[in-house]
């Protein structure tokens, strides 16, 4: 069986074996003639894939009444892999989405590392700084490297925790997030997690 | 007395009766005859008044010890107006300080509105929204606009409330954020209160 969800710069698989990645500007998806079920936040990509019958959208397969229209679909399947979790997805965008006894309780976007990096470093060169993850939340910054780091980590950090419940990390920074959420759980195959629940559900 | 504040893009006067604003491409520091007692985070213009001998920066009559090195003098000025209070100066940049019984306790730097919005938008299309300052901050979001709104504003407003101070708001957009903070007071004023304060000590 293989699994496919789809980003907008990459196809991400897992077979039984392993998960790897191909870029979406040059990978053929004709190339695979065994069933592929998939999700895709790429509308261009998906586009393409509804002409291939081995490619199956499971997207079409999900009760979507306790999610709104305009959420991504990747964020949708990673909720469904859990039962009560906040999971913090961080990539470009970092989405927050909590889920209570199953069910889907809302969630807000927060921007990425690299855009909020880019954003402070905009506003001013003054404001050009790596932002540290070591920061100690107890204690209000005193320079400017912690005063950036303390604005784009600790508001972040104490609204997370704020909801008091297990923290799931996934997406491309999840590590460095592991490091301000201390107690919180790595899973990089998450989102594939919901994709074998719904699979298994229509099977 | 005149003072006056300036900033990256304009020159901030308080006289007697009223403040108004000069641009600091096109206003000629020159033309003021009479003394002028000025702070000024614009390095450029600094450089400038301190050839000239009516204009006296009040940045050098500071006890810089309880702050640091590239904190903005501004920042500074506000916090020395005010005994007990978390300054929330709402510009380009937002820098919220806290003061406790007079003494700085640190602060720390967030991206404004504008740099915000556009961050949103430059991550994806699909985050292209205005932010919604009528948020109600009981529930998490469930469509996209205040999924956006609430990671600007609400990881934002809880971080500020935690410190259970009195809030004061300032710089340009301190109304906006007066929908949030309900009970804040605005206060375009409070950089010259500190200018005043400073001036009376010295003299």
């Amino acid at each position: 069986m293989l699994l496919c969800d789809i980003g907008n710069t990459s196809y991400h698989f897992l077979n039984e074996n392993s998960n790897y990645k191909e870029n979406v500007e040059t990978f053929n998806p004709q190339t695979i003639k065994g069933i592929v079920y998939f999700i895709s936040v790429n509308a261009e990509v998906k586009k393409k894939l509804d002409s291939l019958e081995n490619w199956i959208d499971l997207a079409a397969f999900l009760d979507k009444s306790s999610y709104y229209e305009t959420m991504g679909i990747d964020r949708i399947f990673a909720v469904e892999a859990l039962q009560n979790a906040v999971v913090v997805d961080a990539g470009s965008a970092i989405t927050v989405d909590v889920v209570k006894d199953g069910v889907f309780m809302g969630g807000f976007i927060y921007p990425g590392l690299k855009a909020m990096s880019e954003t402070y470093s905009n506003i001013s060169p003054a404001l050009d700084y790596e932002f540290n993850f070591e920061l100690d939340n107890k204690e209000l910054p005193k320079n400017s490297q912690d005063a950036i780091s303390y604005g784009f980590l600790m508001t972040f950090h104490r609204e997370v925790l704020s909801y008091k419940m297990p923290i799931v990390l996934t997406g491309g920074d999840a590590s460095k997030f592991k490091k301000i959420f201390h107690n919180a759980k790595i899973d990089d195959e998450l989102i594939f997690s919901g994709m074998k629940k719904i699979l298994k559900n229509i099977k």
